[in-house]
């Protein structure tokens, strides 16, 4: 194997992988082509990186090396390191199978999950192995090895007891606060339910976005624990621990690219579930127009994967298809969410979000055992009539170092406002989940926490002109007129008379 | 569209793309998704870019911005701009149609290849329409758009003259410094053929390497149009000048991914041709095995395919299959094939290399009208018996700005040799393409000029133990031995007695 000998320059970056520059003639006499990893050897140990090209940045003889490299080699100004090709790493070779559309081994599977983690992996390599996953597809034991490894590659939560329950919304529907309402009631039925969620990234508030508006919820995976031992359950967010960190990495590339392969989407789900120790889950896939899943036969597919995966990884799986074709409950936004989370908990939340919720817990009493099969839903409506699971919640809060004292009323939402009125009388034929969304981003959600918008009127009620539709938050002027104006240029809710479509009794064609 | 207004942090940074960095807190203000891109608006105009997120690279309230963007809008330190979300590039989503393997449109294809040029692709977006194009493939009509676009998207030769002659070879073997010989002979002839050609990457020696050991290969456009109508030809590096740049680009990820799209490599080769106004190309498909093209019927469909665009797009083409399974003539490494190359012109060249050199030239003197059909190859031998090829080669060399009166023995190898003997008696079964590639690159070959090595011995001669098999040279020790140390472990001339195989009479089960 070919070497040369470089000197060290510093360079004040980090890097998101490990990355040395060097230069063009160096990489020549390297023997070096596009997407080869260098091998770094000082007196102190040698590192693998991948190498970036350049022509000006380092000149002749440098290695431009960024602070993780540094760092790690001990590395000082002008030091002389000795640089030489590395071997590919193994994950490379298995991508360039799955490419070529064919099945994987799970060692093979393990190589890439090591790789994605380890940060040996371009860009380039990790977008196509979503390619490949999104065209090729996966096997159930593909999938199978993908969720071991990736668990395998992060840390555990381990809490040292079971069963532990856990839930997880697929997503795709506004103002879907129900994890606020169902992990309560669950945990005050003596259930264990560490849930960790995400932040909103398209959607106008994640369950950690709404939380963070009453607790924190940044946690070391020892706070975690500690928290989930006191209280039974928490409601973090997933981003600050290492969970299962290959479906970070994986995710952002599947944003990049637009594509969300269902192999991946079961594996990232059960993958973070089984970090949490899980082993009593349910998935709530929500369906309907402007949801992730819009048609009933693709949730039933999608939730016999899940359940066939979950008998392959020996844990108990239920799926609960859920009504996704409008906002659940009122309120998008992360306070207006937090306020009606509360409401409901305190006994005056909407129908819809109170159904959701008591179904969804329903579902996991009876899982746990603790109500039986039919009764479920049932003993999770009483768990929230009696105040139990308020109080449940106000411990979690307390424990997640929030006010458990607080009022709906005084959550602090955006002091600017508008009301949307009907543009005209009729029934409301339809809540627009897409374009509830992007008001409520535009005003603001999820970054400006008091940004959003209450839904005034439901599905099939009647209407008249002048009525107020909704009303939109924001904390900033500007936002609230671009907010308003797309509520102005396409109205979120539309209102038809009884009278949809009138057909001509008279022949096309004479 | 919100915008938050930053302060301008210039880096001493220049990247591949355009790419400005901003602190995670503010692309959560602005709403950014992985995969984003930004418009910066100062007082002196605004420009679309890839932003990288980072958490401490830049403070809240700073855009880091690299050389290229401060340049472009002038922009000062600390000066304040204004930061929105772009639509993404319309390229994105044609991607992404490839990917779901639809057929584009012309327009689509120009919608990529223009984004791919301008720089407003990601890593992971132009990784996605390799594995599309590898996995779903291109119809002819795509394949046309690709090689209009990437030929627009560029600079041209424009000589202004007509017809213009060309020759590629798909490459893959070893040793083939055909070009070196081909083009002073049919220029000789009074065809114009001005060829670009690339550095080797892979291989121990590209064209380029090889010319470059006797004379410039570095041209501006303006200085190759000079040297072609001064003296008919030019072997220039095709990498100094932006003939169809999108190529570059799209080979560096081919070659990342070791993905070499068959339709990619249409439009490739088709339109570097083109770019230099091209109008009577010859393609070279050297078959055989280590070869990139192994079989016969591969090479067929390949030629067919080729013939086809050819007819699409206007232009007189033929494709040669010749035979790539071992290497072309002796010598393998630039100093090395340079020697080879000049002494065949000069009239003592082996016969392989004469063979392939003049029967490729014929086929273009036939092309060219310069001879008749069926006579090509004895009209090309001519101008090699006579001199004129040679002479030829002298005026291209002088007019790169190299030495007319250089003497192959003259031009300067490796000062280290090993002669590596035959272990054993017998035939030369096989030489192996691949592993005649890995010892001239051990020895320093491309980039130690004097680097490679000399055969000794072709497939089918017999050979006594101990007789030379081959030369290695190197410029330094260390090489020196690496190559030998290949070499050892794993011959690359395989020697067998006749007998290759004794079956036993003796019936297996009695």
């Amino acid at each position: 194997m070919r070497s040369i000998r470089l000197r060290v320059r510093a360079l004040d970056l980090e890097a998101e992988r490990t990355v040395v520059l060097i230069n063009e003639a160096d990489a020549e006499a390297l023997g070096y082509s596009p997407g080869d990893r260098v091998r770094i050897a000082s007196s102190s140990g040698a590192i693998v990186s991948m190498a970036s090209i350049t022509k000006r940045l380092v000149s002749r003889g440098e290695l431009g090396s960024c602070r993780e490299i540094t760092d790690a080699l001990g590395l000082s100004q002008g030091e002389e390191v000795e640089v030489s090709l590395a071997p590919r790493p193994k994950g490379v070779e298995a991508i360039r199978k799955k490419v070529e559309g064919k099945q994987l081994s799970p060692d093979e599977i393990g190589d890439i999950v090591r790789d994605i983690v380890s940060g040996s992996l371009s860009p380039e390599e990790i977008s196509a192995l979503v390619v490949a996953e999104h065209v090729r597809g996966m096997t159930m034991d593909e999938i199978v090895a993908m969720v071991r490894h990736m668990v395998e590659t992060g840390d555990r939560l381990e809490l040292g007891v079971e069963p532990i329950f856990d839930i997880h919304s697929i997503g795709g529907v506004p103002g879907n606060k129900y994890a606020l309402v169902t992990v309560p009631i669950v945990a005050s039925a003596g259930l264990v339910v560490p849930k960790t969620s995400s932040r909103a990234i398209t959607s106008a508030a994640g369950t950690a976005d709404v939380m963070e508006v009453l607790a924190n919820v940044s946690f070391s995976l020892e706070e975690m624990r500690a928290i989930v031992r006191k209280v039974g359950a928490v409601l973090a967010w997933g981003g600050s621990v290492r969970l299962a960190p290959a479906d970070d990495i994986l995710i952002r590339v599947e944003r990049i690219l637009g594509l969300d392969p269902r192999c991946q989407l079961l594996a990232s789900v059960m993958s973070k579930k089984l970090a949490v120790g899980a082993d009593h889950i349910l998935i709530d896939i929500p369906t309907g127009p402007g949801a992730k899943v819009e048609r009933m036969e693709e949730a039933r597919a999608l939730a016999r994967d899940f359940i066939q995966l979950s008998h392959r990884l020996d844990v108990r799986l239920e799926a609960a298809i859920t009504y996704g074709g409008q906002p659940v409950g009122y309120a998008v936004g992360p306070a207006l969410e937090a306020r009606e989370a509360m409401e409901t908990l305190m006994g005056n939340g909407p129908g819809s979000l109170i159904e959701k919720a008591s179904s969804l817990a329903g579902i996991m009493l009876e899982l746990g055992g603790v109500a039986r099969l039919g009764y479920g839903r049932e003993a999770a409506l009483e768990m929230l009539r009696s105040g139990k699971a308020y109080q449940k919640m106000r411990e979690i809060i307390e424990a997640q170092g929030g006010n458990p004292d607080v009022k709906p009323e005084e959550i602090p939402v955006g002091d600017k406002m508008e009301v949307i009125p009907a543009p005209s009388s009729g029934y409301i034929a339809q809540v627009s989940n897409r374009i509830i969304n992007e008001i409520a981003r535009a005003a603001g959600a999820p970054s400006d926490k008091g940004a959003g918008l209450r839904i005034l009127v439901k599905e099939g009620r009647k209407v008249e002109k002048g009525e107020p539709l909704m009303e939109i938050y924001a904390e900033h002027e500007n936002k609230l007129d671009q907010a308003i104006s797309i509520a102005r240029q396409r109205p979120p809710i539309r209102i038809e008379g009884m009278l949809l479509e009138k057909l001509s009794g008279e022949p096309r064609f004479r």
